[in-house]
């Protein structure tokens, strides 16, 4: 041992908890709200409990035969690296889709990620450098915070008000929050967590703001094909204008119920922002190879699978609604996509509420899970009654959900009426 | 039309190029060095030339059936999420690979990713701020650069010499270069680009210097199957002392040849750290779910797989060695492991000498690929004359791009020699 190594023995021995400090991002950086009353779910499980999953935006439906037979059949001898921004058969699928929608767009202006999630990153670490803004209606998908603060990015929140089911607020509260750091709009179209569907005039109104400021308009569509009530989607890839400013994330995770796929991709017509995009996904490699033959396949997969699954949601959504209306104290806009609601419930504060739910409370031996609301404000008290519910179960455990629920509000300690 | 969007169509019209910009981490981040010449290669390829491509770590060893037959028996019916931390039953299978080798570890400690690269970004965010530093000897993977631009991590590079085989650099170095904003010391062992195995005694330094610092050693582990010449190597996990300190990211791509199944990993037993990757990890939601299903299954491949590549991968690397010693004025170590070589070839510049080799060289119409040096240095100026080899082709193969390049040094216009 050299004299050195000696002296240091001593000193490490004088100070036994030395240990590296974790950074103030990662200090900083928020629990999911959805994740975190897990634990309490799992217990709750342990003794017995049956739990109804309202609480995380995981399907029930099937996925498509098709997209698992692809991957059974396609007779790969080496699972290799795909290109960095997607193999160009699978772009062209996708870009095949889109034009079945209506949407022009081309097999180079896709970038497949590794979901939603990682576009947004890529995307985020593009368009932003440390201390820039990004202003994102509230309540927004609470990710949004998670890849802001990965990314050292300021969210500036603008409240919508669930008066207004959630709608658009008005110019003048964008205008007010614009500063010379602000490089985006954020929004998810329709929405998690609030089912929103914005229409074509509210995209109108963003796009006049961010032209005007210069600003990139960045749209979350992964709910894109669930609207419901005869109501039409408005991709703002479809605005005039907007080829340089607009960025759409997209996925194949809620579309053909493949969430484990791990398969987004960034969708725009800005050459220069996709290329640098690109680098960000060159250093990953490459998205994941089974997801992409899936997802090809999931592209020939009938719209009848489709239609069928955005029925059978339109009919979760009309349970929920109606039970949720005639609880007492309970307020539920009647949202025109996704498949989210984002309610108002007469109890003290929906983190309690929600954890007392899988602590203390049971009927009929079952409860059910929310998210509370105040993970998807960014401004600090919102939400503290709110709750989003995911009607990702069938109308008869639904039923049995709003029952646990109905039952709940009456019994709380914490109930407000 | 209202006023104040009239007022704007004017304002647009008068600016018609006004366009959003992009970040300067964005713009900053270095494009890929290993894939930078494609578009060359498939400019030669258009015009019949066949490339042997020894410019990227993509195996050419068929992957394990029983992976591929595990997911399409998996009889899923929804692929669904998994955990963010990764499916509790692949972590376990993970800790029972790591316990095969004589590593303790438990799958609490195991955070699943989509490939390495994630788990890299998530240990990123988790230690360091922006501004921050980390060490790292050069030559080096070249997406550590990538991923520290993303995180606004600042690199400080320390040289190894090809003289010494590329070992560690004298700790003298390492001190030198440590301030209040260093947070860790990250390697590749086996390396990535070199094939330098470190041996315990130089890990022995590295332990002895981020104690007396307080600093993370971060080990990518990801080749440490491939030793050859009857080399051990030692997994930094196995150092007393070091729990706090260590962290691997580890991953199947390399190891089963299996790059396109995205699925990585961190290990390390600090735990807090470890909840703070796994926040970032929550907010990307969940790794692949298939990916996670091969994974498992490639755990149960008999270690005559494994053998079997490592043999075949030795074999390669001896007709590499053998050619390139016999070829004038090349400088080739003879390192322990990895797939890789990294060459000191006569020539002006290897990055004009690579590109040469696919616009203006055929050898009976065929050439050769590889990655420039300098792409794998962060201080500028260094690796001109160095290439990177992986030796991923079989045998005879590699006879003929060594053919190709011992032929292209006598011709190439800026040899010098």
């Amino acid at each position: 041992m050299s004299i050195s190594s000696m002296a240091f023995s001593i000193f490490a021995a004088s100070k036994p908890f030395a240990m590296p400090k974790i950074s103030e991002r990662g200090a900083n950086m928020p629990a999911s709200p959805i994740r975190k009353l897990v634990p309490f779910a799992d217990a709750a499980k342990k003794r017995g409990t049956k739990i109804y999953h309202l609480n995380i935006g995981q399907p029930d439906i099937k996925t498509p035969k098709e997209a698992l037979n692809a991957v059974a059949e396609s007779q790969l001898e080496i699972i290799a690296y795909s290109p960095s921004e997607g193999f160009e058969w699978y772009r062209k699928k996708i870009a095949e889709y889109y034009t079945r929608v209506g949407v022009d767009i081309d097999a180079s202006e896709i970038i497949v990620t590794s979901g939603a999630s990682e576009a947004i990153n890529f995307v985020m670490n593009s368009c932003f450098d440390p201390g820039d803004e990004i202003i994102v209606p509230e309540p927004f998908y609470a990710n949004y915070n998670g890849f802001s603060r990965s990314g050292n990015v300021k969210v500036k929140p603008i409240t919508a008000s669930i008066e207004d089911g959630f709608g658009l607020p008005p110019m003048a509260d964008f205008e007010k929050e614009i500063t010379d750091k602000t490089k985006a709009i954020l929004i998810c179209n329709p929405s998690n967590p609030t089912g929103y569907l914005y229409s074509k005039e509210e995209l109108e109104v963003l796009k006049d703001i961010v032209l005007k400021h210069d600003l990139f308009l960045m749209v979350d569509e992964v709910y894109r094909e669930f609207v419901y009530e005869g109501k039409e989607h408005t991709s703002v890839l479809t605005l005039d204008g907007l080829e340089n400013h607009a960025i759409v994330f997209d996925s194949v995770s809620k579309r053909y119920s493949a969430c484990g796929a791990r398969i987004g991709m960034i969708i725009s017509r800005n050459k220069e922002m996709m290329s640098t995009a690109l680098k960000f996904a060159q250093a990953r490699l490459s998205p994941p190879t089974l997801g992409q033959i899936m997802g090809a396949a999931m592209i020939d997969v009938p719209q009848s699978f489709i239609d069928a699954s955005i029925s059978e949601y339109d009919v979760r959504r009309k349970v929920c609604i109606e039970r949720l209306k005639k609880m007492e104290g309970v307020t539920c806009p009647n949202p025109g996509g996704a498949f989210y609601l984002f309610v108002k419930l007469p109890v003290d504060n929906t983190e309690r509420f929600c954890k007392w739910l899988l602590e203390e409370f049971t009927h009929q031996g079952e409860t059910v899970m929310m998210a509370p609301g105040a993970g998807f404000y960014s401004s600090e008290g919102l939400g503290m009654q709110e709750a989003r519910i995911a009607y990702v179960l069938n109308s008869d455990d639904l039923h049995k959900a709003m029952d646990c629920l109905e039952n709940a509000l009456k019994q709380y300690p914490g109930r407000t009426i």
